[in-house]
């Protein structure tokens, strides 16, 4: 590869890399990145007011120790990316925080408190194929604890998963947390008799997945012999009995009585699992989860079982739950819909077993950084998270260049962000960078200004609102509109009056 | 890699990975995060105060557009992590951030404000051979100016250095920033007829950095004919004459006159080049940024020139500087020595031009967050960067999980980190919990207690001081000391009191 040097190859032209981002990568800029920061710094906030310590494990691991977890993937290494060291051993990147915290657990175990309760914000990479909106590189925001079976531990994540979105500004009423149970769904499932058969089983929860699509009566089809649809293709059906299939479909549609009364929910799920082992353990999981949540003031309105959520089946062995932001957004194609989504997780215990034998029951909730994100700007709007208005003091002449940074260093002095122009250019590009950068003020302090103790500022919000309506930019930079000179000790006032909007001439 | 499965392999045992940190990674724990993260954020608010711009780069790049710049490395690729693709191209892990940024510059080139001033506070990676306290993967916070070769953008750079570490509670007098360009060791160089010899300057170079070692007369041997060690070894010299020797120690080794007075560094160095272009114009240079900073305030007491800077040679092209921290402290063999660089940089010009040819100034600042966070806990005491104070509520019976929540939950809203015991252990393990938690205090409410409307309160904090000197553990558990039984309503008010030291019996 020693074309990737600069060095001019003899005989011929040196060789110029073009400048690109790699596939499914991207950079990020100020305003993303500093709404993003605010959002995790209360979200971090949150964690550790609850006592869950911070952890920041590698962004490598081993890769017989990182397994593969992967959903939708058959293919072992499929989806990581991963790379030989130089002793002949395999290095993967994390492809999500939950399989380097089982390492971490079981590399760690005698020194950890237990539980182990602890959060991490960190990157991650998937190897996959990029597409719009699908990056092979983003952020994870989870929190988990390990080493304890107590439905507490569950509950807990719920209410600090409510505390996080009403912190970051979200109202009662624009937020669901969502719970139910893996036990439950089995329990429904033994009930109906197609527990110990995956083939139907997987039939079952497809069907239950179509319910929105196919109403009550094309997933009862589907539940029984079959349903043949309108191109005239005919689906196999899991072929239960009418017993099993009113069973299943009293689990998963919510009937009169529960209708709009969150709290006759688990009751009436509990009833659908009655004499399945399974599912009245997790209907008594469910039941002490809600009991600690309301104890501690989350009501249905925060918290609620919903027999809907099916996340994660392969993966999770109690609790499920899901985050689901409930106020309508416009999509792409201009229509209302409700924003969704933004984050769950569940019990799974498999995990540390993989490196000691031993299952060690664990819970975790794992928030989607970048979705939670655009919901939070969707409803707060981009001014929620402006970046702090910023002065540019221009520099009309290169001797004077020292002043334009005294003039900058006193307005941060004054707690106002204010930078001097560093650059070599004239008037027309010192007015240009501001205007790239969106600076509020421009300052500038000429000579003669100087000489009369004066100093003028041009407010660049109001000049490009003026400016929408001039002709053009040369008519609106020869205008001058929103600009007027003051006393230079009146500078940090003046500043201030004009950044408030108020007007000092 | 089939094998990375815990399915039970026919006839055979499941597989079990070793849970292992790959060779020269770690994990970080929060005590570290968040010292971290305070000093982080200390920095970046600096930096956008003065109009900096926060980016972040992917952390992948493709290796050619990369390139290597990676000093002590003949070897193209040697010190990257690099895989290849799926569609064939190589891709690496960035090894700092400065190759990303003429990356970002290039392909963006049009729509920045120019000049474009960034930060950008990023994990790099390094491929290199691990050691102790020497790690694969760390993080990196840089500052860049590209697009201006005027002094004040470096001028800028070291006021926003100086401005960082008295954010960070450095005191004047504990940090020197120091200055010196490239261009006027290019002269001195000249001045004594050996710039255009790679060989001879790379004698008087090496020469000049072991002046502290070998002394004036040591040094002096090696810019003239040769030294010979105590072991008897001859070391060949770079064969100046007197007279060209004489210049380049006037340059290198402080005179009296300069001794204790920083302002007369620059017009004794500017002397020492004088009659070289290349030497005079990296005198103006300085001479332009000491007129810029010592406008803004900042005098030699915090910034300055210093001769003895000599940085990354190969890859700066005009100013270079380097923060030095001067405040004593104990290094491993027990000694008192100077705690020394915690960052540097300097002026480049070549990055940019890899990509489009056109040769675009540039300069730029690098903290080493490792070393500047190792060196604020040395001066301000591990004290300064604890987390705030846990409480701990114990659950005493299974059945009041729910009360010991919103317990919690009434410590948190009052402002007190607090966390109720989520796991499943009796009371031994429910204090040892605490302990390895490092809580402050373990909140706890027998039901007996509760009938009462009493709850009990364990000073761990002075439990532990007591314990010093218990003869036992378990003597201590069961003196109890340092606890109080307070009425209910007054447990915030109570645990207030006992975080602050005071006794509330």
């Amino acid at each position: 590869m020693n074309e990737q040097r600069s060095a001019p190859v003899p005989g011929g032209k040196a060789f110029r890399p073009k400048p690109r981002l790699p596939r499914g990568f991207k950079d990020r800029d100020e305003a993303e990145l500093m709404a993003e920061a605010r959002m995790l710094d209360t979200i971090r906030g949150v964690y550790a007011s609850y006592g869950f310590q911070a952890l920041e494990t590698s962004a490598f691991e081993y890769a017989d120790a990182l397994g593969k977890f992967l959903p939708d993937s058959d293919r072992p290494n499929e989806g990581v990316f991963s790379l030989k060291d130089d002793d002949g051993q395999w290095l993967s990147l994390r492809y999500d925080l939950t399989a380097p915290l089982a390492r971490h657990v079981a590399e760690n175990f005698q020194n950890l408190p237990k539980p182990f309760r602890r959060y991490q914000v960190g990157t991650v990479w998937r190897n996959e194929k990029p597409g719009p909106g699908r990056f092979r590189e983003f952020i994870q925001c989870d929190a988990d604890t390990v080493g304890s079976a107590a439905p507490a531990a569950d509950a807990e994540l719920l209410m600090m998963c409510a505390d996080c979105l009403e912190s970051l500004g979200l109202k009662r009423g624009d937020y669901g947390i969502l719970l139910n149970s893996r036990k439950l769904l089995d329990g429904v499932l033994e009930a109906a008799g197609v527990a110990a058969d995956p083939v139907r089983r997987g039939i079952v929860l497809r069907a239950l997945d179509k319910l929105e699509r196919l109403g009550v009566d094309g997933v009862r089809a589907l539940l029984g012999e079959g349903r043949r649809d309108e191109s005239g293709d005919f689906t196999s059906g899991a072929g239960l009995n009418p017993e099993a299939i009113s069973r299943v479909l009293g689990f998963a549609v919510p009937d009169q009585e529960s209708a709009g009364d969150p709290e006759s929910v688990l009751p009436r799920l509990a009833r659908s699992v009655a004499g399945s082992t399974a599912g009245e353990a997790g209907a008594a999981n469910l039941g002490e989860i809600l009991r600690i949540v309301n104890t501690c003031g989350y009501g249905a309105d925060r918290i609620r079982v919903d027999s809907g959520i099916v996340r994660g089946l392969d993966y999770y062995t109690g609790a499920v739950f899901e985050a689901q932001l409930t106020f309508p957004v416009t999509n792409d194609a201009d229509e209302k819909v409700v924003f969704g989504s933004i984050g769950g997780g569940g019990r799974y215990d498999g995990l540390v077993a993989r490196f000691t034998g031993a299952e060690v029951p664990a819970t975790g909730i794992s928030i989607g950084v970048s979705r939670l994100l655009s919901a939070l700007k969707a409803r707060a709007g981009a001014q929620a998270f402006a970046a702090a208005p910023l002065c540019v003091v221009l520099v009309l002449d290169k001797g004077a260049a020292a002043e334009a940074f005294r003039t900058a260093a006193e307005l941060r002095a004054a707690g106002i962000r204010a930078e001097a122009y560093a650059g070599d250019g004239g008037m027309k590009a010192q007015l240009k960078y501001a205007d790239k950068r969106c600076a509020a003020i421009a300052v500038i302090e000429g000579g003669d200004e100087r000489a009369r103790g004066e100093i003028t500022l041009k407010d660049l919000n109001r000049g490009a609102e003026l400016a929408k309506t001039a002709e053009t930019r040369d008519a609106w930079l020869t205008a001058r509109p929103a600009q007027q000179t003051v006393r230079r000790g009146e500078l940090v006032a003046c500043v201030r009056a004009m950044l408030d909007g108020g007007r000092t001439s």
